[in-house]
């Protein structure tokens, strides 16, 4: 008898007949013996509303207040879960993130996991109870209630399987798994059968906002495979895991990213001396400003345009930073640009073979597509282009690298 | 430096704006120099909303679950509570029932406190800050959340002004005060600057829905004076508490209480033998009917009629329960009346002075209102009469006892 842990989204206990509908799914995998434990989200919208009624009352509502209000919202769903399961006649019930044994650092709005300690959870499903824990959700040392950050119920479900040394985690949501690119853009987009950790969490990050990077992350370390699938639908979905053969079967391109939430700042003439980088970005840094790429020019006569991108709502904060930073260490002029976009090929191969950089250039060169930017990981490569030729660089690149063709 | 115990009920803190307002009163009182815990209520219809959520999930929702999900009201409260008197710059923290030390019996929907563990709400004070406590849920022995049954943040409040010594507890609503009797029936109905302790439990439990009863019970055994006041105006409340001199000095009748949930069922011919009253109200106690007002009349030649009142909400299901029963031990006919009304004196004189009966049945009879049933307490007399009749009941027996007079 296997332990699973299922993850529900948001979007899937968004109503009342949305929770009846998941607890049907999880009462079949219950039938077929199976010990599940379910991790849910807060219902819908209800983790924003939460946040804009600490709006009306601060305008800084303070972190720690924050994770008590905003917690509420995955309480509010695992208890209705649980009844929901009771309704139709299965033993279940519900554990706050505490019960359930999350213990996290106390870093409120965005604590890590430290331990799990599953010894209630292992008491119920030993009476044979179906055991639903709110997502999010933790505590820390002060015996304080801690959030995981947005999307931390992922975090949640992957982080209990790994605890109950469960067989899998899968996160059922309304993205039915991974595909080769947003399908929304090209429609030719694939679904992918398996990914691994490293190529899922360069995706994430370059735009394919389907699971929570710490979800992914925590998984490639426990190497705890993650089914990412359909709540609603009975389709395959896509397998998350650390397995190599799969990965060098395969094209060696697993998926197009995209990114249009650029802003990127640059300064110039840049005095070339040690200290220059830390001086402008340690500012940046202290502020909670998040730097995505830096590019640094060849110095000429000891001077150099240094060139980053943020996020565009952060652009305004970034830029009030440089302006004194840069008087003061006697650089030029400072330039913005908002309408940029980026482009990545991801793919675990790309690290042993040649050539993938050469097609990506080639290809957006074809497509006259302008590159301001590269950056690149061992499997990834990024372009940093005009906004306006996002969507065509993404369905050029998607055709070059033959992504279209089911695996 | 006093330790004060702040309630405000969920009219108080229905919106941002009511919360941001009653943050306002409580920092004036630190400013004071006081200690101050805040008990805070669910905000407006929040308890209402959670519970028919529950009821979309079950047709019979599960106490424990109930219990999780309905608790998250009163969390909502307390931390939107904390972060407005952050954002006034006063440090502030919210906590948990669990977190408060309120400890209960396992016993969901309508736990009683077993125990107070003052110790972080102490800790919190010591550090300069305003503590403000979810009302209405505790902790039981499984460390699962229970809940104090509706109005159960009275009870909190009181609860912890004991536990922590406090020199009162204050509970603040849109309700300034105890009166004489409902100002809605009677304009000329006073508010008591004072009242014992056994007279509000009986204008409680007889209509004055004012107060939580288990709260006055608690500051009764405690002797902890509770003070009833409104939460927007700055205005005199009434100080419940067990002084003695103030209940002697004043017009024994302390108030009019009114309350026309009343149905009546009688069951005639009921064989007068020992164990027959245990048959009948056994089983109508098992299946959670509470039965109030209970009349036997004598017997004759061993037959007798027995007459007892339920709430209107409950006489389908008393008279499913009686009809059977009925026929078991012989009885004859079973009638049923839902036309009906309580009105009571209550006062703490009344035990030491003859005559209030008397006044009573007079001034009704006077107006021309037959009496249907009579109970009485020591310190309470209730005649049941037809609920047509109960305004004009209220404003006879209130100038009888020279009610309108300010005390």
């Amino acid at each position: 008898m296997a332990i699973i842990v299922q993850k529900y989204g948001g979007t899937s206990v968004a109503d009342a007949e949305k929770i009846k509908n998941v607890a049907r799914r999880v009462a079949a995998r219950h039938d077929k013996g199976d010990d599940v434990v379910v991790v849910v989200s807060a219902m819908g919208k209800t983790t924003d509303q939460l946040i804009d009624l600490a709006y009306q009352m601060s305008d800084q509502p303070e972190d720690r207040e924050m994770d008590v209000l905003v917690s509420t919202g995955e309480t509010v769903s695992s208890s209705l879960m649980a009844m929901a399961l009771r309704a139709m006649g299965y033993p279940a019930i519900s554990l706050s993130g505490a019960q359930a044994g999350i213990g996290t650092e106390t870093r409120y709005g965005r604590a890590r996991i430290l331990s799990i300690d599953p010894k209630r959870i292992h008491k119920e499903l030993k009476e044979g109870k179906i055991v639903i824990v709110a997502g999010f959700q933790g505590i820390c040392e002060e015996m304080d209630i801690t959030t995981l950050g947005r999307g931390g119920s992922d975090t949640t479900g992957v982080a209990l399987a790994v605890g109950l040394k469960a067989d899998k985690c899968e996160i059922y949501s309304d993205v039915d798994g991974i595909y080769t690119t947003d399908p929304r853009i090209e429609p030719n987009a694939q679904k992918l059968k398996e990914i691994g950790y490293e190529e899922m969490l360069e995706l994430a990050t370059y735009g394919a906002r389907v699971m929570h990077n710490r979800a992914v992350e925590l998984g490639k370390v426990y190497n705890m495979p993650i089914l990412v699938a359909s709540s609603t639908r009975d389709v395959p979905g896509t397998l998350i895991h650390g397995g190599t053969s799969m990965v060098e079967q395969r094209n060696k391109v697993s998926g197009i990213a995209a990114d249009s939430d650029v802003a990127k700042v640059t300064v110039r003439g840049v005095p070339d001396r040690p200290g220059i980088a830390a001086s402008l970005f340690g500012p940046l840094s202290d502020a909670g400003i998040s730097v995505d790429t830096i590019v640094q020019n060849a110095s000429v006569e000891k001077i150099t345009d240094l060139t980053f991108t943020v996020a565009r709502n952060e652009l305004d904060k970034a830029m009030r930073l440089m302006e004194p930073l840069a008087k003061q260490i006697g650089a030029g002029e400072i330039l913005s640009d908002v309408s940029l976009a980026k482009v990545s090929i991801v793919g675990a191969g790309m690290q042993s073979g040649p050539g993938y950089a050469a097609t990506m250039f080639r290809t957006l060169f074809d497509s006259k597509i302008n590159i301001e930017l590269i950056t690149t990981s061992e499997i990834r490569i990024t372009c940093i282009i005009d906004e306006s030729k996002v969507k065509e660089a993404v369905r050029a690149l998607h055709k070059a690298f033959e992504l279209e063709q089911a695996e």
